[in-house]
C-alpha cells in the first residue's frame, strides 16, 4: 500500500537512516530524495548519478546537471541547488510534501520563502520501518551471533587472566578496559561488524551508564561489556550486554545482579503486541524499589535505574519504539533492547541486554548467550 | 574572542560534528546545548547528565529532571521537552538563537510557535571549526600516518602476490576488493581508527570514484586505494588514496596517473591564503581537457574529471572550504584534500589524494606516503 502523500528528504544516507531505509543507496553528502504520487525519485550529482542508477532501489535516478540545463534552457539564467528542487517539484505538480522532523531547518525555511509547503512529521517517518521484515529480523540477528562470539573469546580472555593484586593479567601483560575492547573491536572487524566504541567498563566506570571504560580491569568486580557495532553490508546493528565478575562478586552485587536478571523476565513476560513500554518500564523500576534498590539522586549523583528499560532497534541504533516513560505501544514487528541494569557507588554496575522480536502473543529473544556472573 | 550571538543546537554529537565541537562530550542520543552570552550549557537527562559534568567541556551542565522540577513548582504542570527549552531561555533572559543550518525542522517550528526566534546560520556554523588548531592538524596527520603504515601492507600483499590467468593470488587465496579492503581495516582498527566502508576497487568498477569495489583484483588493471577512517580517540579523519597496477599498465593508463600526479601540483602550486578554490579546480579541468581528457557523459555515464578536487577535513571526513566550482577562499590554517581523478570506461580510474595545511604563502603536504603505479 502506497501513502498518498508526497514525501521529500535531504540527507546524506550514510548518517541519515529514513534516506537509508527510502533508497538502500549510500552516500556521504546530502542527496535529494523525493517519493512523488508512490514513485521514488532521486536527484542526483554528476558524482553519484551513476551508481544511484545501479545500486539505488528508487524508481528513477535524475542528472541535476542535465535538469539544470533543462532549467537555463527555459530560464536563460544557471540555477542554484534550491531552483532545482523547486523546479522539479513544479514540473512533477507537486507544492507540498511531508519532511522528516529533522529536515534541516534553513533548506525548509527557502523552500517555504519559494511557496512550497513543507510539513514535518513525527518520527519515525516511515512507520513501517518499524516493523520489521524477516531480512531485517536475520539481519539483526545475525549480528547479534557474531558478536556473542567475540564476547565468548573475551569472556574466555577474562577467565585465563591471572589476578595479581587485584588486577588482571593475560599472557603476561595488564588487561584493561582499552586492550580488552580492541580485542572485541578487531574481532567484530574481522567478521563484517564496525564497532568504535564499545563499552567495557569496570568497577567505578561501570557507576555511568554511558562511560566507555578506561584502565586496569579488577578482580571482584562487576566488568560491563556493551557492544553495538553495525553490519557492514546490511547496516543493521546488534546491542548486547552482559556483566562479569572475574573471581568472586559481593552479596550485594549478586543481589543486583539477580535483580536485573529477574527484571529481564518481567519485560520478556510483558512484551506482546500492544503492551504498553512505560508501563513495562515502571514494572521494572518498582521492583527494583521493592527490593531497596533506590533511584534518584544519592549523595550528588543519579544512582539505581535511571534509564529506559529499551528501545528500538535496526538501521540506527536507538530506533523508536521506546520501553521508558514515553508512551509507546508495542507491535508485532518491532525489535526491541530489553536492558535495565543498576548502578551504586561503591557497589558498581549490572546490565543485562538482550534484543527481542515482539510478537503477537509475546516475544522471541534473538540473543542466546548465556547469563553468569562469575568467572 | 567570544560571539555575543546566542546559540542553540539540538543534536547528538556522535553523528554532529558541531556539537561535538562546541561541546567535546560524545553522546549517541541529541541532548541541548546553549551558548548565551559566551557562556556555553548543557541540558542533559538523568542518563547523561553526571558524564557531562566531568566530560564535556562546557560552563555548567544543567539536569533537565531537576529544571523539570523547577518549573512544576512554579506552573503546577508537567514540562515537556521544548517546556525545558523555553523555561531555561526565559529563565535566561534569551528569546532570539542562532541555530546551524541542520537544526530539525520539527523542533524549530514549534520553538517558533512559542515566540522564539530562530535564525539558521549558513555553514560553517563554528567558522573557527574550519582553521586547524596545531592539536587539530597533529590529529589528522597522525591519522594520516596509520593509513599510510596499513596501505605500506596491502601494497606489500599486491605485491607479493602472484599473477594466474590475470587474477592476483596472495599465500594461495584470491585477493579480492573484499579481502584488501578486511585486511586494511584489521590494521586501522588495531591502530585506533575505524573505517568502515574504505574502497579498494579495480578495473570497471574503479571507473565509478565512490564504487567501493567488489570481486577479484586483476593484474594489469588500475587498483584504486581510498581509505578514510576516524580516530577513536581524536575524532578526526585521515582522507588518502593511492592507485597502482599490479604488473604492467597501459601506455594509456600511465598518461593518466602522469597527468592526475601533475593535476595535484598544479593545487599545490596554488593552494595558499586568499586562493579560490574554483579557479584551483578549473585550472586542473583545463589541464586534463588540453591533454584530451575530457570530462562529461560519454556512452550514457559520466566520465573523465567529474568530482571536485578537494575538501576541507577535521570531524567531518567532508568539511567547508571546498575546492570545486563552489567559490569558496582557502585561509590560512584550512585542512584540505587535494584529489583529482581520472576515469574512462575500459581504461579504468585513477585517483591521488593528499592532505594539506594551507598556509600565508602556500601549503605545507601532510601525506608522506609515494606516489608509484607500477608494482
Amino acid at each position: 500500500m502506497t501513502s498518498l502523500k508526497n514525501y521529500l528528504i535531504i540527507a546524506a544516507s550514510e548518517t541519515d537512516a529514513d534516506m537509508y531505509y527510502a533508497t538502500r543507496f549510500l552516500a556521504p553528502d546530502p542527496f535529494i530524495f523525493m517519493q512523488i504520487r508512490g514513485r521514488k525519485h532521486l536527484l542526483m550529482s554528476d558524482l553519484e548519478v551513476d551508481r544511484a542508477r545501479t545500486q539505488s532501489s528508487v524508481h528513477q535516478v535524475h542528472s541535476l546537471s542535465r535538469l539544470a540545463k533543462e532549467f537555463m534552457a527555459r530560464k536563460k539564467t544557471r540555477p542554484g541547488y534550491l531552483d532545482l528542487i523547486e523546479h522539479f517539484a513544479k514540473k512533477n505538480r507537486v507544492r507540498r510534501f511531508t519532511v522528516p522532523e529533522n529536515f534541516p531547518l534553513a533548506m525548509a525555511d527557502r523552500l517555504r520563502k519559494r511557496g512550497l509547503r513543507l510539513d514535518p512529521k513525527p518520527d519515525p517517518f516511515f512507520t513501517e520501518r518499524t516493523l520489521k521484515t524477516k531480512f531485517e529480523v536475520h539481519a539483526v540477528a545475525s549480528a547479534i551471533r557474531r558478536v556473542e562470539k567475540a564476547v565468548g573469546r573475551a569472556v574466555a580472555t577474562l577467565r585465563q587472566s591471572i589476578i595479581r593484586k587485584g588486577k588482571l593479567y593475560y599472557h603476561g601483560e595488564l588487561l584493561t578496559s582499552e586492550s580488552l575492547r580492541r580485542q572485541i573491536n578487531l574481532d567484530l572487524m574481522a567478521d563484517g561488524l564496525v564497532g568504535s566504541h564499545a563499552i567495557v567498563s569496570c568497577g567505578k566506570h561501570a557507576v555511568d551508564p554511558h562511560d566507555e571504560g578506561s584502565g586496569p580491569l579488577y578482580a571482584n568486580q562487576s566488568i560491563i561489556m556493551d557492544i553495538f557495532p553495525r553490519d557492514t553490508k546490511t547496516r543493521y546493528h546488534a546491542d548486547f550486554t552482559r556483566t562479569v565478575v572475574r573471581g568472586k562478586a559481593s552479596p550485594r552485587l549478586k543481589q543486583m545482579y539477580a535483580a536485573v536478571k529477574h527484571g529481564q523476565d518481567i519485560a520478556f513476560k510483558m512484551i506482546r503486541h500492544g503492551a504498553e513500554g512505560s508501563r513495562i518500564h515502571k514494572a521494572i523500576h518498582q521492583y527494583f524499589e521493592s527490593l531497596g534498590f533506590k533511584t534518584g539522586v544519592i549523595k550528588g549523583r543519579m544512582q539505581g535505574f535511571f534509564h529506559g528499560t529499551g528501545h528500538g532497534l535496526g538501521l540506527d541504533i536507538h530506533e523508536q519504539p521506546s520501553i521508558s516513560p514515553r508512551h509507546d505501544i508495542l507491535k508485532a514487528g518491532h525489535v526491541v533492547t530489553v536492558e535495565p541494569g543498576l548502578y551504586y557507588e561503591g557497589l558498581g554496575g549490572v546490565r543485562l541486554e538482550d534484543v527481542v522480536l515482539v510478537t503477537k502473543t509475546g516475544c522471541i529473544n534473538l540473543t542466546q548467550y548465556p547469563k553468569f556472573l562469575e568467572i
